[in-house]
């Protein structure tokens, strides 16, 4: 078992040598993807700073509504407590440990199964009358998550006291969710994905469009960006800038109408917001490219556009006029990462006529050939001739994201 | 791969301050029921002191009859050598270490079916006649375990030079075996619950009452003293404690009116002996209360009574007029243990209309329920937010079990 | 994870103490069998030095065809490339790591499906079109496996640095596999046995035939040797040796026509060529004795012989009149290793009436036998009292394999 005080003195210095030897522009050596000592490094220094989008406030609407969920390895409840807001807590009862709850219900208190301890929705422990003396039932409550709704998203983390502050990201995020109406919406679909690789190589792989042509034939062929971002042309990539100029002149709102791009301190969250055309004709990303389900938010007619949100290191959106999808990227171990895919629409959309072939078209099929290019580099990477190699010029997103990794993980180690 | 010299020094150091700073009355920190390291100390240090009942002498009757079973994770051969006794041998060939044998049959010898060496049922070796020069047969007998058959039950222990001596606890339990009729009993059934959690959060669940009401309706139904063991409540207590004494007066025999507790201590074998109704106007443990078989042993009437034994650290016998129930609980990993219930019935029960589903009713969906509360229990254990808890009133057992483990594993790496 | 510097000094040291205790002509302390790092330690020193028989050259005829293969946990790819012969590469692209192809097909080139990186057959990176600046085409090539094809064999090590000449083996044992035919010969057949042992254990299991008459009924009637070699009995070894002698003056072929034994050094490939006769009247290793096929290579009538010989120290063949049998010994993790037998006959033998059950029966069926045999043997290893045991006379190649072992292995780490 890895504890903390494993990690000083020796081993903090061979990865603190490791981070230091990492070449710039070239992908992670082995370990980074493999060493479940560096896993755990992760688990206990890199992911409780991490906000990460965990539920859409349509789950949990009213007050004892609750749902369970994995948070790195960790299983949570988030519980509506009306007026008292959101909470969120470790699945775990401060008597003797046992896991509280396995069920999504509505209940007006949480209670263990195995003693009968209740805790109020807030996490207080209610009754005290079996308490040996020296217990505290004050030190008793609920082990607390942090937890954040902005914009009909839920957003939690594991440490309150080292989560960065979620404002300066939800400045620019916010109108955007909300332009697009999020808070509005209701859930059509949501499909999981696990794939047996480190997160970092998930990551990497999300952040290019490189590999877009040879690995992604439908995503290559239904959106126009790929002639700037899947291959290297000059000519394209000015003909792809120049109409996204143009488009962007008649048609985005003040909300969506910013290229913000934050990467994000040690102690900060990264967020960005980018829009574009879909391009070819596409009014959404449906599979034919046409009105799916009603216009979600402000939208007043359909723009052809798509927004896209870094919210936090390890969720994103994708967002059209008519719906959306969110990504979670949740690791589960050293070679295993969960992608979860959701899918929103205006909550009025009707579910009877709501065609979930067409709207889980792209980002379904593009996930499945994610997913199988992944653990093929995943098993290329468990190699020992396995070495790193170099992001050419459109892999420069995934290049930076490694970076980013590098320097904070070194902080956080040093 | 753990071994003795890898716990001198530092590991060792660390292990005594971690026993050190365990609070007295809360459960244990979370290593004690998730580092490998620590189960293989036990496994090395602890499991190998532990007399276990492992089988009832119904199982092999004859000369040459054996059995093949798992102690402590090694598996074993258990024999009957006639007027030479029980013996018991690792099933390993002293030859290449071949398993002996796999299944359980009659056979005048042991005969390895790797290369035919053949061995006597008191494990010497019979035939040399390939020995190399500088091989000594005498040496070459199988690796002996310790057994000890008393009124019927045969327990078994790892090492026979630290296994500490019977007798005392014999004193008192083998009046009782032999008054509730082991001796002439057979086995009815036999059933396994394999666990997913380490061998002390399932021993601390079996060790209290104060869960039975949440977790065991019909236990909880069925019992007379769950009113003073599964809730805080003196005026219920002190009645139920009055109506057992009341009942003492007429009812029990001397082999059984004893209350003897002996936690023992690191060179002691743990027992206990405990008789008290089962109230409720029950007779015996079957489903509806009634009579279910022969009366066994030297009962002449149904005194509605239960006898609870403590054979040991890991195994009990719950028994009443007309049969008995064994547990073992058998640790098989840092997160597994095979908790086994064995009911027997008089010699001369008739199986034809003997009914199993009531005879087996009360234990099985205890023991169920007691499988998937443990597991949760074990799940939330695994948490980065578990903490001890403090155990209450009703728990002192379980509290008495930790402390007596973090005393004698004290002195076993001290 | 294991790596390179965590065996120093201390770790090397008690390996080397671990080697110098081993009690010569007995078998190995556990850690041999089962310790992780012992087979890491293996996998990084001992395996990458050995050749191993990967594939006949039936399975890849024509330029551009390619296999891929599993070698000592390491996905290779065997290409076809013409007149620049055979090449082996890891399965791993040198852009980011992925795996290159899973399929066994023909291909101009080898293209990562990922990115669509290209390399020539004979491994070079054909495009660096998107190549950052800093980074060297002639570097990127992929990574190259030691090669050798001989007398119809692929042989394949990981190390090219360290594999030793095969040409020495090859003067004895290219002029044997000539006069079998394997050049002109197919695949009727292949047949895996993974068996869940060390490979260690597997060996010396193949190398003695102490075990044959308790454990192979069928292989020990069917065969003239095992009188000598299954049993002390001086009589019968001297009537077989005599019969050998006699069988050798008439009918054996110059090529074949040696005794040798080559254990090898640390530096040199193990190499054995062995013939015998059959005996017992049977022509050849069919289930009835009775010719199978078409004479293979340079016999023009059958001598009822059958030759074996050691291709390195994982590879063996057993060859007959009319078919023969190659045997690789995969090491797949610690306790886990495959055996693979692989059926040759004449290129010309007609699929249409081979009688692949008669062909297959006697290797099959013991092979079987020997994965059940060994699979007991690693569960009694597994016990804590499981201590070396001797050898007996009849297991001298066991003992000489690990000796041998002991000697490289105290060389690699000294």
């Amino acid at each position: 078992m890895l504890t903390k005080q494993e990690w000083t003195a020796d081993r903090r210095a061979g990865f603190a040598a490791l981070l230091g030897r990492q070449r710039p522009g070239w992908s992670l050596e082995q370990p980074f993807y493999l060493d479940p000592t560096i896993y755990a490094l992760e688990r206990e220094l890199w992911f409780p700073r991490q906000w990460i989008v965990m539920a859409h406030v349509s789950e949990l609407p009213r007050r004892g509504d609750r749902i369970v969920r994995d948070l790195f390895g960790e299983e949570i409840i988030i519980v509506n407590a009306g007026t008292d807001g959101f909470h969120a807590f470790y699945n775990v009862c401060t008597h003797r440990g046992s896991r509280i709850c396995r069920d999504e219900t509505r209940t007006p208190n949480l209670v263990c199964p195995y003693h009968a301890w209740g805790f109020r929705l807030t996490g207080e422990l209610l009754s005290g009358r079996d308490l040996p003396e020296g217990a505290d039932k004050a030190e008793l409550g609920l082990h607390r998550i942090g937890v954040r709704e902005a914009g009909g998203l839920i957003f939690c983390g594991l440490d309150e006291e080292s989560l960065p502050d979620l404002a300066p990201a939800l400045d620019t995020l916010l109108p955007a969710l909300r332009h697009h109406g999020f808070h509005n919406a209701r859930i059509a679909e949501r499909r999981s994905y696990p794939t047996s690789a480190n997160w970092k190589l998930v990551l990497e792989n999300f952040f290019e469009c490189y590999h877009c042509r040879p690995s992604h034939p439908e995503y290559f062929r239904m959106n126009g960006h790929v002639a700037a971002t899947a291959v290297s042309d000059e000519v394209a990539a000015a003909e792809w800038e120049g109409g996204v100029s143009a488009w962007r002149e008649q048609a985005v709102a003040p909300a969506l109408d910013r290229v913000v791009r934050h990467a994000g301190d040690i102690d900060e969250v990264k967020y960005s917001l980018y829009r574009q055309p879909i391009g070819l004709g596409r009014d959404t990303q449906s599979h034919d490219g046409k009105p799916i389900a009603p216009l979600m938010g402000d939208f007043t007619h359909y723009d052809g556009g798509e927004t896209a949100m870094h919210l936090g290191r390890l969720s994103f959106a994708g967002c059209y006029n008519d719906h959306a999808v969110i990504f979670q990227f949740m690791p589960r171990g050293v070679e295993e990462t969960n992608v979860v895919a959701t899918w929103l629409v205006d909550a009025d959309a009707d579910p009877g006529t709501l065609d979930i072939g067409s709207l889980t078209f792209m980002w379904d099929v593009t996930t499945k050939q994610d997913k199988r290019i992944i653990e093929d580099n995943a098993a290329g990477v468990r190699s020992r001739a396995y070495r790193p190699g170099p992001y050419t010029a459109l892999e420069s997103q995934s290049a930076s994201f490694v970076a980013s990794y590098l320097e904070i993980m070194g902080r956080l180690v040093g």
